[in-house]
């Protein structure tokens, strides 16, 4: 059944980092949110899947083969499908992700930080 | 291509009302900003898309016929697909809506806002 998510409250739920928790589906998209801090998620790409990033704490970098992004908070940039790319925040980053069911973390790449599933947010 | 899309810089750029403009695509999905102003969007249904209703500013009621939702900023609520809804404004409200390209303003159901298609927004 669907609820009402409010952002804040969700991020007050939880300290780890880059560890995504989901808090909507819709038409096979996940929302999720997720704390970053540290340069830690290797290049990766998702063969089949845009991936939107919004930021809404802190600064992100996200890092293209041809170029660099900076997003403040209230910015949001969608990393097309098929792109090599890893995300670096400056200090500690609060984001929300829009992003398919199915999506593996960081692409065919294992690192560190690699979760292999998901769980929902408990609100 | 991608490019940095600011949240506060797309409402700055419109003044209209029941009018969704796309800023993102992704996966198939639209991410859009629109301003609401008024009751007058209908009671409708989207028979295979769900709706995702995110308000950065202003409050914003959901009916359901067997529920009320209220949203404040920084809220969201997902309308599950195949369910009646119509959504109401206090005041003024600006709201992302995330849905399948594909949908249907409202619904089956035509009314005064009814729009046929959907701009993007010049950034």
């Amino acid at each position: 059944m669907s609820k009402v998510v409010n952002i804040e409250r969700c991020f007050e739920k939880f300290n780890d980092t880059f560890s995504p928790k989901i808090v909507g589906e819709l038409n096979g998209q996940y929302v999720k949110v997720v704390r970053l801090e540290g340069d830690k998620v290797p290049w990766h790409l998702h063969e089949n899947e845009d991936e939107m990033f919004f930021v809404v704490g802190g600064i992100l970098d996200i890092l293209e083969k041809d170029k660099n992004i900076t997003l403040n908070a209230g910015e949001f940039y969608i990393v097309q499908k098929g792109v090599e790319h890893k995300v670096v925040p400056r200090g500690h980053a609060k984001i929300i992700l829009f992003e398919p069911a199915g999506i593996e973390h960081t692409g065919k790449v294992k690192a560190e930080i690699t979760k292999e599933s998901f769980d929902w947010l408990e609100l």
